[in-house]
């Protein structure tokens, strides 16, 4: 038995709710063709746990494979790697709170990416947004003529400055990356990144926006991480249904 | 026999309506993960009867559960209850017209919450809405560091005060409150005071807006009463078709 | 046999196309719960077909009912009527030309009818549109304290003078009616109409906007009578693969 | 055998990817009931293969036709043909590189057609954008009094000449028409096109945009095309799965 089998075997129900991350995450239109989503090992913190490249609606248990925290898969000959997987690799070594990862090109956090609007909680189920979202700006990296991907372990690091001990960090031109500390957090935090991009850009037409203050930022994030489970439970429940 | 299972064995349809609503909101995309359904018990109009914590769409006949004004949850050990049943509890003990209550984060509703343009009523369907509709400032009532949430009755009886007469309170930063004298008035309000919200706000995108007069939204909101069953019985047929 | 029954029965293939046409304005969002369509009788042009009060979604050829140009049902005691059936009855009576109505609230369309900006024709599938589309003001005719509803034939007579020999009329804070030569023609238009709406709108946020001249919206518009039937057959084929 | 079969036999797997293609670009609204797409002959260059006049949706291999580079169906009686066909026949004669070509009426990218703003690349994957995107006005090449239609070779080649040595054309009132390298370069380029189009849009509204610069969007489309069969295989499977 590989060293890779092994780590997916000792793994548990994390494998099943990775597959099921993808899929709700395509649902919910926070991925589409693009991004992908990664747990860290429940029982190795050394390594991680993303899919080999593949659209993330078509993801199964056998396109799950094991990464070291240099975004090297392991025992993985012939599988097509996602391009940047360093964002996972880089964000698991860094920081060591973080058990999950979601990368995404979602629409409405994109145009917060590309101007100098900054993102902030407009609302409670939000509120682990708080008063300001860091952007990561590659070109002040890498110059302005990459492809704006995060296609190795140093550009992963530069990503991971820009988020700080953020929950999540915008990428100019290019989507986001949110972090959690379970599958369900990270999810959450993607799906709801989305939602307040969207709601605090229909506010701004209205008037001037009256955000949440950090405390209560703070305060509604903490209730909120106690009734995770209750939506995550649903999403699961509509993934499992439309299979 | 508890007297939880005797109130919910004398409730007769409201049960069933009551699930339905429940699927209706989710479907017609007011409700989420996230917000709630109630209906006062038809023949003790000191209690009212709403799901235990669970995500709307996936509420069955087994998780409703029998509340008093107070909001605490009757013969319901071991139940994990709604934080914001307060929401409920207080809106039945100082409206007795109201038989239902919506609370949900609707989309199109909570740009309004948080800048300083009013929500009025733009068209016949919307009428109930007035020229008013009025907001609750949880600051204004519990300081500057909440978590957003009527987590308590003193809090849920804040919002009712912002209430007053109408069918409708928005909660900044947080989504609104429907109210009506039966589910479908409340699935109703609920729905349209959604459509509304995104209508005055393309519609002011145009140019200045033409509303509708305070007579001409009593006169519409009466007319649509009538028909209130009508639009309720396609609700209910596409909820069931899709279960 | 009764009247409506001997008319029913010669009406041939419209009545099934009278269903479909709900089913498509419903599924294509230009009918949610309320809006009605109609046909004029195809062997008597003194009366026309449509549902009994119903939501569009649920409408089957046993709801059909057949009405004279005064907007009264024929033998149908007991049934419920739309209430503003005269919107039909006052066009098929002032309109010879016209074979099939649709009146709807589809949402792009109702800011346009609140605002002082003139919907008109931004591409060539909606060259029908032309340069100036009319609006109703029902405050013009019956006062300020209206439910807004065309209730009578003296308002259906007033709606059909601002529609004038235009293909579509918007109601302030109400909707817009649309009418054709068919039935295929009349939903094209409704369909088509909202699409306009939301394109003009989304393009005015742009800069000005290059709109079709006069002769480029009428030769556009004889073209896409032409191909009507292509669309037409799609929607229907929707239609009965989701039934 | 007549001609027109020998090609499509020898066209292999082609015809079944174009098949999908039409389905997959109405399941990502950027084909409704109009609009097309066609494929050079995998062996005869100077043939495409592309639908007789039906609504995408609708299209099975059985409607499939071969077309010289002037436009005519080969062996085609009494086969209804799109009146734009030209806009295909047009490229594949100008444009030596390319193999599939779309046209469509893709709702975010109408409004640049119709305004003096440019659409350029706001996001990695929509790279192939670059900092200009050229638009086709008809006015110029036939006057004001067009149906806007494409209809005829010598306006295909106009539009061609608008193109120039481009991925994609606006043309003003009308959609755009989008080229590329193979069948799925070609829908990927019209789909990311009606992605960037809403992006830009909404980026606009919230202040002054970060463009890619030409350099990041020659590197990101180069990176793209290397990942296109991901979301290729992902739209695939959505497309047969629902079929």
């Amino acid at each position: 038995m590989t060293l890779a089998r092994e780590l997916l075997a000792s793994a548990g129900t994390a494998l099943d709710d990775l597959v099921l991350a993808n899929h709700i995450l395509f649902r919910e239109r926070v991925l589409d063709g693009f991004g992908h989503v990664s747990v860290r090992h429940p029982r190795d913190p050394s390594r991680f746990v993303m899919s080999q490249s593949k659209a993330p609606a078509t993801v199964t248990r056998d396109d799950l494979l094991v990464y070291d925290l240099e975004g090297e898969a392991i025992d993985a000959p012939g599988r097509k790697l996602y391009l940047e997987r360093y964002i996972h690799s880089a964000v698991y070594r860094e920081r060591t709170d973080v058990m999950a990862v979601v990368h995404s090109h979602s629409p409405a956090v994109i145009p917060f990416g590309i101007t100098a609007m900054p993102l902030q909680a407009v609302c409670g189920v939000c509120g682990f947004l708080g008063v300001h979202v860091p952007v990561f700006e590659i070109r002040d990296a890498a110059g302005p003529a990459t492809d704006l991907l995060i296609r190795s372990q140093a550009l992963g690091l530069a990503m991971v400055r820009a988020l700080g001990g953020a929950p999540v960090v915008l990428l100019r031109g290019h989507g986001s990356t949110a972090v959690g500390n379970s599958i369900a957090q990270a999810v959450y935090r993607a799906i709801y990144t989305e939602v307040n991009a969207r709601l605090q850009a229909d506010a701004m037409r209205l008037g001037a926006v009256n955000y949440l203050t950090a405390e209560e930022g703070a305060a509604a994030s903490a209730t909120n991480d106690g009734v995770i489970s209750r939506i995550w439970n649903s999403w699961k429940a509509q993934a499992l249904a439309s299979a």
